[in-house]
């Protein structure tokens, strides 16, 4: 941790930063539930490894763990996450999901220089528009996410994404998973 | 514009996207009101330089121009605004508010590269934790909005932020500015 | 389009700049028309598609939609084209033309960090100097032309290089392309 | 020098690279020459001294250092090249060229990037179109010169700007510079 | 902390690296010593000011924070060393001290893009061949410590540079200050 | 070569840079030949070609055509250390290395931005903490190196890679090659 706000402790989590600011985050999950758990064309796992991906392109360990831990929660490997991290274009993905992991890391590096080949590129794999507009939600919601951890000093996850237990992933299969978390940390309507 | 969603208009903006997709962006547009018209330490003119600066950063045209005009209604000269993209150091802005900037502006390009001292900057400067928390918060929420706008091929504002007229910026001063736009625009809750 | 410079229209193009500063541009084009067009030892054929290589990594969309169209009509199909961009190493390409887009790839990015191995790798796969050279004067040009676009505010194309027809495409085959486009727009000698 | 062109020798500059490539370069050195000799709102000294930061940018030594000589030909002191380099907004340049310098600063590093307010500062300061045009060319045509020398391995340049004498100045005065240093290297039209 | 090494405790510094590998470091430690407390034409202060600033750069927490201390046990007030992270050039430091920083920022960013006005700013500003070696040898020994730091994962600093007392920083004075701290941790020559 | 320090001749080399500043850099060869040539779980091979990568990316040219040449001598094709530097991950190395080059490419680029998942994939490879070690410590002596060679103007090697002879390969297999070096540069201890 970074003591960027000397009134957090030493082990504060974003549950720490929530219950800190408890007024200002209320929306916020609400959309981050809406765009996570809400219906779309892309899965779940799908949604939650774009959010591990674009994280760790952040360089952002908190929401990188964290949703690595919630991308396994549906069913997808660890080796999947960090492969992806390492090569996406080589990773051991379904091959439809590549251009979509290219478009939100092109857009998360340098998000004025899109091209219409960026998204045509995720057309000709077969996606339609709703399934882009959701991966850029997903994007630019985790670059704001990234941003409030990085920005309060929160730099490292509590579990090990290599050693989660059952009891562990279950809860974050909850339709209300985001807003239960928010709920118990205090977070108002 | 650029194509890279082929159902939005040569001529779409950004209501254009909220009614393409209105089921998806109801909280958020509840959290950028709350953030950026709720209490704070920080003025809504401040908070509105900051979006119309991170939105320069990165080259959001879009909300660089219209949080412009935004800050305009709440009393910032047009001049400043373009002084603080020039050089925000040397730009006629009250000094308190420089190590503010300088903290986006760090948090925008580099997110994971924060340390202690650019915290420290501006405590030094007289500010509170609270008021650094929602400079993270704008600086977050437009690192998003800057990509939803890129990632859905706005890249234009319509009104020119140097001939703007004072009945379109009345409207801007509502205390629910943001939530009115969404509601306008189709969003649902 | 960007409001750069106030008396070209909402709707100018490359032509339009011509048309506006039509004393100014006259050996440019004719070296275009040099590069693009003479005698060489890449094909036309890759010439262009180094153009239009090279504008898409400076994400120039005005000359990376109008290459991608000149380089199907010498025989590119658009697929590889949008293959390239997404990545050059894997994309359906002749591999002996890799290096040399690694070649322009790193002189666009970062000119002076060439290494000597970056010049091997072309030679050791058949080329001579002739055609490296060839290659850097394409990039030159085009990081020159990207940046009078740029510059200028022009940035997008008006033909979508996934639906051009036979009719656009052949005024493109001309041995004076370049030229005859100079001289249509007004270009003086 | 790199010797990324092995006919090249180890002493070899810009001539050289012209003499081995005279059939290619004709209308380059007729543009050089239209452009940084032409009709200008802005001087002579002026374009070369953009010609100097652009190339320092780029870290191109030859250009840099060569344009450097043809500034001081033009009365522009060696330090003033100097002190732009390090910090153009400090630099003891006439204020209304800051916008500019600045311009042609983010036209170089991030071409896609540019915005409606980096044009209204130069314009603001008292710029015609015209001349902010003639920045983007000067700005465009160094971006490629900085590539042909990087691409060929011309690194350095073999004057030391600080230790010029009237008789190596007087020749870059000539109307016909650049058209003539092509002819004297074999360059044909 | 980031566990990149699992043998390392959640609690590990500096120290904990050098008991972990105290084989491999011997040279390294006597280096350091020679380079920061050695003879030169440059200070001790102004040696440990540069290690703090390019750890800034580099955001390694842990050595800036280190030689925040360091270079206040040599006099430097803290707020000078945090101006310098904010901008070097209007920082309160002697102005002579302002092209060296500029150097080393430069050499630690983009190492292979220096030209000879980089060097010539510091000769002119009054200083020797000697000092600017020096200078380059404390910036390449940081951007080397700063990796071993961030490349094992230490990324926070243990004291608060801004609430050090003298007993700290009385060690900190001794001239074989980085051999001791070798030897203390078990560091075998 | 840079004109960076006016005292060395256009022909300098780094036994130059050691002749100018003999004492300035003993324990620096001692810890090179502790960490190149010493104990490791890494081959010599791997580190002088771990050297020569991180030379490439930072465009070192004396360090990387040294390391080329120093791999060579420990069997390391020419061609597969040009594939390494063209593209690492489809390089022709041992798969097991590739885990280890992404490590110090990242520690190379963006040094604080490292994240648990990119040691896991050293650590999943088979390699030992101690290894992972040594390659941060190769990374970070090369980080030094390279600017050390860039800081004083050394930008070429005098040696082709391509065209090495059996009897410039055989002082490089010496255990002490090194201090050897540092020696008959006048380097004293």
């Amino acid at each position: 941790m970074k003591r960027l706000f000397p009134s957090l402790q030493e082990t504060a989590t974003l549950g720490s930063v929530f219950r800190r600011f408890p007024a200002k985050l209320g929306p916020l999950v609400a959309q981050l539930n809406l765009v996570m758990r809400g219906e779309s064309d892309l899965t779940i796992a799908q949604r939650e490894l774009i959010a591990a991906y674009v994280s760790g392109l952040n360089a952002c360990a908190f929401c990188h763990g964290a949703h690595s831990v919630h991308a396994q929660a549906f069913g997808v490997d660890v080796g999947v996450i960090e492969a992806v991290i390492q090569d996406p274009l080589s990773a051991p993905v379904d091959p439809k999901v590549r251009p979509i992991l290219s478009y939100v890391s092109k857009l998360t590096r340098t998000p004025a220089m899109m091209i219409e080949e960026d998204a045509k590129a995720v057309y000709d794999a077969g996606w339609s528009e709703d399934a882009l507009f959701d991966a850029v939600q997903v994007c630019g919601l985790f670059n704001m996410m990234n941003r409030i951890l990085e920005g309060t000093g929160i730099t490292e996850y509590y579990l090990d994404p290599e050693n989660v237990e059952e009891h562990q992933l279950a809860p974050l299969r909850s339709e209300e998973c985001y807003t239960e978390f928010g709920r118990q940390n205090g977070v108002t309507d």
